[in-house]
């Protein structure tokens, strides 16, 4: 530090700052100690956590009713649901070309959070009769099994023949990528609305299942109403 | 999509999609039903994280007397919270060389979460005396005041004569950037520990009270027995 013309620093020997502190064979003991005090907490914290999660329970419980009403009164607003998502800027990104008409076609969501102790959600998609796929519901579980280990489980999407989505992304990916690579399986593309059905990997953030739960479904109608020209605060106006 | 040879997707006619849905004149409505719905559920979830901030208040009234215990039993551990600091790679990340000699005297950190009905947190670091600051705690306050605007309090701290430490970090990064631009204002460096009490602006994450607050301080012996070498799986056979 003489560089920068401040008076040095001076530095403290270890003996200095050790005074009166534990020796390092004794550390052991304090570790125990330590343990005991911190076991102490941890249980606190489960309990604590415990009590939080069976309230967040009740409380959904009591909304349930006014979420089903809610999207009753949605279904009334036409193509709200994909309006929605694509003024999402996060959601607009993992959609697809090639998917957007298909979510023309989704009548309804809902997003049932805290379904177990373990703090898990699940997500139930209707669609209307509609040229691509049979279901009319696909669903999305993300839950905690046992010692807190996430699971995922997803309803497998029954295509129509000559509309399975991903299968047609995934050409149009293969194709964008020149030269083809003959022998190769065909590459992974990004991740989109519809193949997020097909990824159980639980090592990344499960992305569209927290935009839905912890955006999208807490408010739906502040999404449908945002244009490229509307800001948040228009649409707190407007409503 | 013809170039996929896949067959083409029949594309409905608004017309189609809107059948038996409301037309756009008569939206107002359908907004006004879906507000009455919304604000009912805004209702239920302010009276649930209401009761929620409450119990995590009673469950942290109830750590307190743990923690403080803790605290004592830190403190026997020679340079127990540099050594977590540094074992915390985004934390490592936030102290400049010239503040780590310093926060060897740092002998308690308490952090008090939930303090008020808006979920505040409050940091008191307690050092011992040394050669760099007059202060013998020194805090940092987090909380929502009013209709939850973010708000922030922050100790100032009395530096020693020469022994400013922000002064001196801040001198050595203008010195750092040639050529030195005379009559400029010396440039703001990069945020580092004690240059957070500086940092008011709550437009940005709070980054090291979070750290603290929601890592470190769950278990800080996990920090400190953390080392290069070691994983947490160590850290655990070792406890």
């Amino acid at each position: 530090m003489s560089d920068t013309g401040e008076p040095p620093v001076k530095k403290l020997k270890k003996s200095d700052l050790d005074a009166g502190s534990t020796p390092e064979e004794n550390l052991p003991e304090v570790f125990r100690e330590y343990n005991i005090v911190q076991n102490a907490l941890n249980i606190i914290a489960e309990q604590s956590s415990g009590v939080i999660i069976r309230i967040e329970c009740n409380y959904n419980a009591i909304k349930t009713p006014y979420l089903e009403q809610r999207n009753e009164i949605i279904k009334k607003i036409p193509r709200f649901w994909i309006t929605a998502f694509m003024n999402h800027p996060k959601m607009a990104a993992l959609i697809a070309d090639e998917e957007e008409d298909c979510l023309n076609y989704l009548s309804a969501i809902f997003v049932e959070d805290c379904i177990d102790p373990y703090n898990g959600y699940r997500v139930h998609f209707h669609f209307s009769p509609n040229p691509y796929m049979e279901n009319e519901v696909i669903t999305r579980n993300y839950y905690h099994h046992g010692e807190g280990v996430p699971c995922l489980l997803s309803s497998v999407i029954n295509w129509k023949p000559g509309y399975d989505l991903l299968h047609i992304i995934r050409r149009r990916y293969a194709l964008s990528r020149s030269p083809p690579q003959p022998g190769r399986p065909v590459p992974l593309f990004r991740q989109t609305f519809f193949s997020w059905f097909d990824d159980l990997s639980t090592s990344v953030k499960d992305t569209i299942g927290e935009i839905l739960r912890d955006e999208i479904w807490i408010n739906p109608l502040q999404y449908y109403l945002l244009s490229e020209h509307e800001n948040a605060v228009n649409v707190v106006d407007c409503i």
